[in-house]
């Protein structure tokens, strides 16, 4: 099939029905007359507003959502503002007869989900570019930036990148995903006029990449001077010194290059359909077996907003997938999953078991310690100590050989780099290498059963 | 006890019976007697002299030899030189009554063994300095430099640091042992005036160490800057350009350094006993449990000499060390040993097989051929591919994981560095990793069961 053919079919999966669309626009004029109502008559707010993919109509099928966003007076203290958001927004959700949710990215917002629509209630500071106040204040110029430039056509180029993101799960900018933003998809189209033109010159990139569409630098050097050690640079419209893709991780935008690289070779109607793989208890056992999957469980009490957990679950994924190739094991993999109260790190290592001896290098035999080495370990060593060239080295039996209790004894020593919150918990936590000793309802969890199965598989949807 | 009695009665050890005095005077006697009728009337001989260690009487107790040098008129070509001690060596060795075998150094010379004196009977061209011919033109020089300078008492010192050196297994100029010569010894010995100021100087030596006794560099730098990249440099007294230490490999010289640094910290005879280990299959047994010992083990037809057949070994050893972590195995640690027929490399791994799944690393996904890598793999990989930042990554299963298995498929590929007349034998060798699976004859040979009971042990005599 031509691209042309398959991008026409594409659209169809991506578009909005009517029925959506006139959901959705219910829904988001339902919630921007309560907040309205709600913030009317009080000082310091000074406009509420649409903003997101449904102001900018961008939005794809199956995804609803609506953002508002309250506009405070830059007078307004941040502590108060935050307040006004949270209260306004927690009444809001609750009049519309949703569960509100508080959820935290650069400061404090709610969320609700009405009709199937997500919507998220926003502060920010009406000011003039660039005296920024909050990370949100970019917003409603970035909603004009681009729905002064999008036409009809061009919103669709949007919505098919979104799902073709969406397949590769880069996706979202969240701590979860850090990939790229609905913004920053907006723009790809805008710099390269289509969908088709985004991948095909996605499928040529190699980093550094800039893209500087209101050419607010002299040149393509002086935009890598001034976001040095970034992969993807593309220069805010409204904002100079900020990389709209400054949050995307050279993973995400790794996984958009090859998959841009698979459609370019081969397109193909794949690359819209996230399929999420079927999988059973069954399945998993049968995938792990003779692999050593290491499993850290443990829950989190109270409510953490996701970005933060998120960030933390990385944090101490990186700290444990460390300590663990300190202690010998080479680590193919690691993820992490959550469902905001239950957690698992999973690693996979080459062995569950270090081997029952161990080499030790000391000093070079001129150095002045050299004898406190080899006194050491004359009594101690299985063999040694011996010379290699100038080097001391020793054979010495291990004691303890099994990656858990190896990884649960550096824990407790503190030679685990943790996130802070997750501390307590970690050192506490289950460590396992058997999938058996999991609580039986997390192995039953539908959730974790698909990360499980797509961590023991880890292959691109499209593929 | 003080050092100084720990030497007196180091001496006792050292020093030759007057038995083995006369025995070594009357052997060495008749072999030059012999040698100079097999040679007298023949053109281009010039004369026959004494040399080594009986000749400068540096010799120590039972290691009684006498190398009997013939010397060639330059005019001689190398080949009718070589012709000729061969010649004539076989021919005195038999006369003597003694086996005689051919030995190569740089060229061939002919050795036996009689009275338990070895003797070695050797070619040398009578040249002047520094137009040496070949490698033997300069031991007369050597031996009249030492004579003339040492005392009876400098000769007892030079008899103390041989034994040292024996037990701290670093004597021996032969590729075997890649250590320290006997002039060396001798020279080192002149340099610092006695036994217990060479162990002291030794003890706090730091590569690169320089000696040069007759001033012939004007400062340390120059010596260092003409002998770049070696680690003992003692300026020949004959030879400025040569280096008495070029062959002490960094393992020896790093071997004698320790030993010295724990003789002085505490003086010990122990240093003058080389303890053989005493040992027996059943204590083999034992070292060897739990440990991944790789044996390849095959024979040599005909008569390689030593030092040849030894460079070889080396070289082979080394080749299976870096295939084998190419593999991905850990080598703690290699040897090899011979009786000039048997020959087995034993190498310690971690681990007798590697995990059953192994990580390949891809190309980076902007790379032109990183599609080929993800065609190549996605139906063949256990996981994957995926990507950890830029990197494409898959996990394959391994068809083989034993070390046995694996090494001889890679010498069969030809994909491991064998030295050249060991090809054919080690492509036929006996691999494994029991040592059951070894000949029992060589199981019970016992020079090859105190190698490998050191090889297991691995500690200095005098620890």
């Amino acid at each position: 099939m031509k691209h042309q053919d398959i991008l026409d079919r594409a659209l169809r999966i991506v578009r909005p029905t009517a029925r959506e669309r006139k959901i959705l626009e219910a829904t988001a004029e339902k919630a921007l007359q309560i907040v309205s109502e709600l913030a009317s008559g009080l000082p310091g707010i000074v406009d509420v507003s649409l903003e997101g993919s449904a102001a900018k109509d961008t939005w794809i099928r199956e995804r609803m959502e609506a953002d508002v966003f309250i506009h405070f007076d830059p007078s307004v203290p941040r502590e108060a503002m935050e307040r006004e958001v949270v209260r306004i927004g927690m009444e809001a959700i609750r009049r519309m007869g949703g569960e509100p949710m508080l959820m935290y990215a650069e400061h404090p917002y709610v969320e609700g989900t009405i009709n199937n629509v997500t919507i998220d209630i926003v502060a920010c500071y009406r000011v003039k570019p660039p005296n920024w106040i909050s990370a949100t204040d970019r917003t409603p110029y970035h909603t004009r930036y681009v729905r002064e430039r999008m036409t009809r056509e061009l919103r669709d180029q949007v919505r098919l990148l979104k799902k073709f993101l969406l397949s590769c799960e880069a996706y979202g900018a969240e701590i979860k995903v850090r990939g790229f933003s609905g913004y920053l998809s907006e723009l790809l189209i805008l710099a390269h006029g289509g969908f088709y033109e985004t991948v095909m010159s996605a499928s040529k990139w190699r980093p550094p990449i800039v893209i500087d569409l209101e050419v607010h630098y002299g040149s393509r050097d002086e935009v890598v001077e001034a976001f040095q050690g970034q992969s993807l640079i593309v220069v805010d419209p409204v904002d100079r010194r900020r990389n709209v893709a400054a949050a995307v991780s050279d993973t995400r935008l790794a996984e958009f290059i090859l998959a841009s690289k698979l459609f370019a070779q081969k397109p193909s109607l794949k690359f819209f359909r996230a399929r999420e793989p079927r999988t059973s208890l069954g399945t998993l056992r049968r995938l792990i077996r003779k692999r050593n999957i290491l499993f850290i469980e443990f829950r989190v009490g109270g409510r953490i907003p996701p970005d933060v957990l998120w960030g933390e679950l990385r944090r101490t994924e990186k700290g444990v997938r460390k300590a663990l190739e300190r202690l010998g094991f080479q680590v193919y993999r690691s993820d992490s999953w959550t469902n905001l109260r239950d957690c698992v790190i999973s690693l996979e290592l080459d062995s569950s078991t270090l081997p029952s001896y161990e080499l030790r290098r000391g000093p070079p035999a001129y150095m002045d310690n050299s004898l406190d080495f080899v006194l050491k370990w004359v009594r101690k060593g299985v063999s040694g100590p011996w010379l290699d060239g100038f080097r001391l080295y020793v054979l010495s039996e291990r004691r303890e050989t099994r990656a858990e209790k190896l990884l649960r004894s550096e824990i407790r020593m503190g030679r685990v780099s943790l996130a802070k919150d997750l501390h307590d918990k970690v050192k506490k936590a289950r460590i396992t290498t058997s999938l058996n000793n999991l609580p039986r309802k997390l192995l039953r969890d539908p959730d974790f059963q698909k990360h499980l199965h797509r961590f023991l598989q880890h292959r691109p949807n499209y593929l």
